[in-house]
């Protein structure tokens, strides 16, 4: 099965209490795509600009990625810079370039419209929902959003979740577009706005999923995921985008999408994204081995589980 | 066999977005003993004045809990007040009189002296330190502390710890302790301070225990256990002290203890904190059953286990 992510690719300036680097390859589509790439084959939809060269491109190939989605534009990427201080969880924001992502329409290549799985990454809503229209064969449709959408776009946000089949966004997102101050009371509230389930990540505390009532089989409790406590998170950007990859890339790796394989998801989310803090950028998911993920697997089990 | 609580009985005034309650039974040794009560026997030691009345006793011996160790003094009980925004994680103090508790000297009656399990709720260190020295047959010793000691009394908090084989405290307690923003590497700076095992407390997203080297067997990967997703959480007061009697009043319901009863009863520590939040002080602590109890052990189980 394959999976097409619809993002950004950019390039980023990151400075963490671990050090600094600059101009390093990053963007949500990146992250999700390359820890994607270890559970199926995956299609990029994202536009770049001349600075993005051959060397970048051989990251994705280097995993299979197919880029025929990736529109060149004339101008520069997407670019931005941030840091992090003691707080992990939360980024500064140094500065933003949009460059020639403020002009991104996406456009879905003819080879890419059998794709059965869809990640939205966190773009413009109408965007997303427009993306979501054109898939027709379409299965199962996962998104991410952010607050900047949720006070912004509320109307658009509304059409584009009715579309959507599972939702990824953190603990601050989930209240504020529920309007509600219970991490509990407000999954209700958006399982109502059109996913059928709801990941709620929280940061170095793990994930929970919550079920819309008889979405998935019977049964109505959620399911929590953990993370692996690290002891020296050296960058923490693009942790929710790996997840989201290493969470649609193991659902497109099976042959139907239960409760059960949604749990697992769970836990190779939390996985992928435990990779990905432990070196700056994508080097850390450019260079594992489905061994080193399962073994990754096997210690978030033996963290959650009794014997 | 039974365990042994040292610290605070308290009338509280609480106030929280669900409500308000006036002069209800509460302190840190109430909430724990309460907790513990439905694992094993119980014995307090705390001091209480003259507001302290039969029928707060009643409280007690309902659960079989032995008070022989409850001192009368003249005055007033210690007293707190808090209020509960939205961030339901964290208490507004209103006042603390600390009353007949400010020159609380624990006492331990000759009947305890056989004591295998003890737990010092959070009270002054050198106190602690005393009460576990004059206790030769202790087998198991849990401890609480706060910010207030690990700022103020870092010196005898210091020695209490060299005394102690599992602490228990929250997120921010045990980066104030090890003088590290990182949890994993605060919770190894604690393990070398003393405890054998440390259970860090991370309110509404449950709670890991991690283990000294060598400590309860091989193996050094650590533990975490989920909280339950309630819609509304009435009073957050005593969920740490429940979470505390859950966990200890489980220890000492084994025979021995190992790494892996160490892990359900962070599973129970869990579940005896999500029941004592439900209402406002001790009012749902005192009228569980076991079996209430073991069904919440069951969903808090299938919360986190994978098939």
């Amino acid at each position: 099965m394959s999976i097409l992510v619809v993002g950004s690719v950019a390039f980023d300036d990151i400075t963490s209490p671990s050090g600094s680097v600059k101009n390093i390859l990053g963007g949500a589509a990146t992250y999700f795509s390359l820890a994607a790439s270890y559970f199926t084959q995956v299609r990029v939809v994202a536009v770049v600009g001349e600075d993005f060269g051959p060397e970048h491109e051989t990251v994705f190939h280097k995993h299979g990625i197919d880029t025929r989605g990736i529109e060149r534009a004339n101008g520069k990427s997407f670019r931005w810079g941030g840091s992090y201080f003691d707080n992990l969880n939360e980024a500064k924001t140094d500065y933003t370039d949009l460059n020639v992502f403020e002009r991104f329409q996406p456009r879905i290549p003819k080879e890419y419209q059998d794709t059965e799985f869809l990640f939205l990454a966190n773009i413009q809503p109408t965007l997303q929902a427009d993306v979501r229209r054109t898939m027709s064969g379409v299965r199962l449709t996962g998104c991410d959003t952010m607050n900047y959408w949720i006070k912004g776009t509320p109307k658009e946000l509304a059409e584009t979740l009715k579309l959507v089949n599972v939702l990824l966004i953190n603990d601050t997102e989930a209240k504020m577009l529920a309007g509600e101050t219970s991490l509990p009371r407000a999954a209700r509230k958006v399982l109502t706005m059109g996913p059928q389930a709801l990941v709620i990540k929280h940061g170095e505390y793990g994930a929970t999923i919550f079920f819309g009532e008889g979405a998935y089989g019977v049964g109505s409790h959620p399911f929590r995921a953990p993370t692996l406590p690290i002891d020296e998170v050296k960058d923490p950007t693009g942790a929710g985008d790996s997840f989201a990859g290493g969470f649609m890339g193991y659902l497109a790796s099976r042959k139907e999408v239960t409760r059960e394989t949604l749990k697992r998801a769970l836990f190779y989310g939390g996985v992928m994204g435990s990779f990905a803090v432990e070196r700056f950028g994508t080097e850390r998911l450019q260079g594992l081995s489905r061994d080193e993920i399962d073994a990754r697997f096997q210690i978030f089990r033996e963290l959650t589980h009794l014997t």
